[in-house]
Parts: C-alpha cells; sequence; structure tokens
C-alpha cells in the first residue's frame, strides 16, 4: 500500500472513532490497531495523535477551498440551500471536529491560526454571496454593510453549532436536522426577502433534500 | 473545614484549572495538589474527575434557575442588555464547560440529559420574555409563534458559542466581546423592533456596561 493509502485509512480510521468516541477517549494505539497496522507504521507517518487532528483538519479545509470556491457565481436561494445541506454534511462527517474545536484550537495554536485564517477566508465568500444576493434583487439591503457580516456570523456560529445543539437533544437525524437548521435561517432572512425570494423559497427545499438524498 | 467549604474548593480550582488547560489535561490529583489536600480526602468527595464536572454544571444550573427566574416580570431593552451581560459573564467564569459542552455531554448521558432539561426551561423562559416585549410594544409580531421560537434558538446557539468564537480569534477582552454579542444580536432583531425600542437600545447599552463593570 502507498504512504498515501496508509495516511487515509489511518485519517478515516481516527475520523470514525474520534466521531464516535471522542478525541480524548482514543489513542493512537486504538487507531493503529483499527487499520490492522503496527504502532511503528503509524507513528511512521504521524506523530502523534495532534498531528492526526491536524492532517483531519487539513482535509476537510481543502475540501472547503476547492469544492466551495464558486459559490458566488451562483447567487440563488436554491444554491444557498445547497450550501447549508452541504456544510451540514461536512459537519456530519467530522462531527468530533465539530463537537471539540474549541477544545482543540485551545490546546494546539496552529491548529487554532488555520481554523481561524480558513474561517476569514470563508465568511468572506459568504458576505459576497449575500451581496450578490441583494444585487440580484433577492433580499433587500440591511441598514449598514456591518448588517451584512453580522448576520452571516451568525448564521455561521448557528450552524457550525447545530448539529451539537439537536445531538444533544437526541435528535441525529441527518435529514431532520438539517430541514430545521435551514428554516431558522430562512427565518432570520425573513424580513430581507423579497418576492421574488419568497417565490424561490419553495423550490429551494427541493434543493436541500435533493443534496441530502445525494 | 467543613465538608461543603472543601468540595467548594475541589470545585473552584477544577473550574480554574480546566479553564486554563481543559479537562482531558488535568487529572484529579492535579486538582487535589492545586488545593493542597491529599488524593484520598478528594477521592472522599468526588469518585472521579466526572463527578466534579457534574457537580460545577449543577452549580451553573443552581445560578441560573434561582437568580435568572425573573426575567419575564422586567420585559424591557435594557433587561435584555443585563441578560446578554450575566450570561456572557457566567460562560467567562464556566467557559471549559461551554468549549467543552458538546464533547461533556456525549460523555456522559446522565449530564446531557441535564443540560437539556435546563435548557428547555430557559428557552422557555425567554419565548415567553420576548412574547413580554412584544405585548408591550417593544417588539413587533414576529409571522408566527414558531417565528419567535426558532429566533431564540438561533441567538441562544449563538451566545453559548460566542466567548468560543473569539477566543479562537484571539479576542478575549471581556467587555468586548460581551458588546459585540450584543451588537449582533440587536441586528437580528431589528426589524422587528419599534420606534419604542430604537429609542431605549441607547440606554441599553449603558444597562450593559454597568453590569459588566459590576
Amino acid at each position: 500500500m502507498s504512504s498515501r493509502d496508509t495516511q487515509r485509512r489511518i485519517k478515516q480510521a481516527a475520523t470514525k472513532l474520534f466521531n464516535d468516541y471522542g478525541t480524548s477517549k482514543i489513542s493512537t494505539n486504538t487507531i493503529a490497531e483499527y487499520c490492522e497496522i503496527s504502532k511503528g507504521n503509524l507513528h511512521y507517518h504521524f506523530k502523534n495523535k495532534q498531528e492526526i487532528i491536524k492532517a483531519i483538519y487539513a482535509d476537510i479545509a481543502t475540501e472547503i477551498e476547492s469544492d466551495w470556491s464558486d459559490d458566488e457565481s451562483q447567487p440563488t436561494v436554491s444554491h444557498m440551500a445547497e450550501m447549508h445541506a452541504r456544510q451540514l454534511e461536512l459537519i456530519w462527517r467530522y462531527r468530533f471536529f465539530y463537537r471539540e474545536m474549541a477544545a482543540l484550537a485551545k490546546a494546539d495554536p496552529e491548529l487554532a491560526d488555520s481554523i481561524q485564517l480558513n474561517r476569514e477566508k470563508r465568511i468572506n465568500i459568504l458576505v459576497r454571496f449575500f451581496e450578490k444576493l441583494i444585487e440580484t434583487g433577492v433580499l433587500k439591503k440591511p441598514r449598514s454593510k456591518e448588517s451584512l457580516r453580522y448576520m452571516v456570523v451568525m448564521t455561521w456560529i448557528f450552524t457550525d453549532n447545530w448539529l451539537n445543539f439537536m445531538e444533544l437533544q437526541g435528535n441525529e437525524d441527518r435529514e431532520e436536522v438539517a430541514q430545521l437548521g435551514y428554516d431558522m435561517i430562512i427565518e432570520i432572512l425573513y424580513p430581507y426577502l423579497t418576492d421574488k425570494a419568497t417565490r424561490e423559497i419553495y423550490d429551494s427545499y427541493d434543493a436541500l433534500r435533493q443534496r441530502l438524498g445525494d
């Protein structure tokens, strides 16, 4: 098996185990056992657990950077719904990371910097996406440019933590979680929706469900 | 020293150490050392670290239950600002808990149930608080009762995670964090503010600062 394949297997196993038990309960030995490779082999690829977590986050960041960069060119309500489904789907796959993000970042300043940098980039893209929604007459202009950024940050924090909130409530039905989360975002945007947007919302729920069914 | 005093000292030391280093890096031995008590004495009071965490959460819940139950009787914008400052101040004191809440809850179903129960109670109180703001002409009626609950849940998730968001950004100035958080909540409420509310907002920032200065 190539080095890259082994690394991928280690990251996949770690993600599965971290999702199920939390990072603090899982040792590199457990991960090696789960992969059916030797401890030495694992440590050849990753010095310690922290390095595995960082490599997993790098994958998250790469996925976001490469697949999500085109959002601005599709300023529609349906694309917004798809973005929401896509985000929740990513959070679901890496839910340990979103569950523990604040603590992981606190324990590792390098990881914190990297999260912070990617977050800033994405928030800027989202602000521009919403500016395009305003330009194309889907959203009404909020009172200031600041307002728009605040709403983006608010929905960002909401989305990042929505699965955690629902998990605690015992509801882990992916489709339900995504739909209810979308309902809430629509609610916050509601005062800013134009007639054009209102007509598009019904279709956007189809787009959301379709994306979730993928 | 009375048993209750010892327990309080243990909880205080644990909170300080958890805030600074995270729960996974701190053992009960470290806590005992920090308190200058024997390991045996600590274990007489708390079987393990999980029991200390649960006792700390019980204190958080008691503080919320006993001091915050009267919110509905003060339906003003200034009181809303005070509620926000009060919440962030509590999160600041127990920031390890808000940083790790999702993971701690996942690791301990009993703790999860207790968080969930208290959260439901508080969200209901907040919904009634906002209903009072509508009744007294401070807020305009949103399109449905559901809408109001959604906005409460959204701002709830935002507030619980706002310090984490700012901490990751390297901003831990308590007053700044609280003010910017309040700005964002006002922004979400903005479309629902009546003229009466707009007049009260300026004063509410004074109330916020006063409460933070306490």
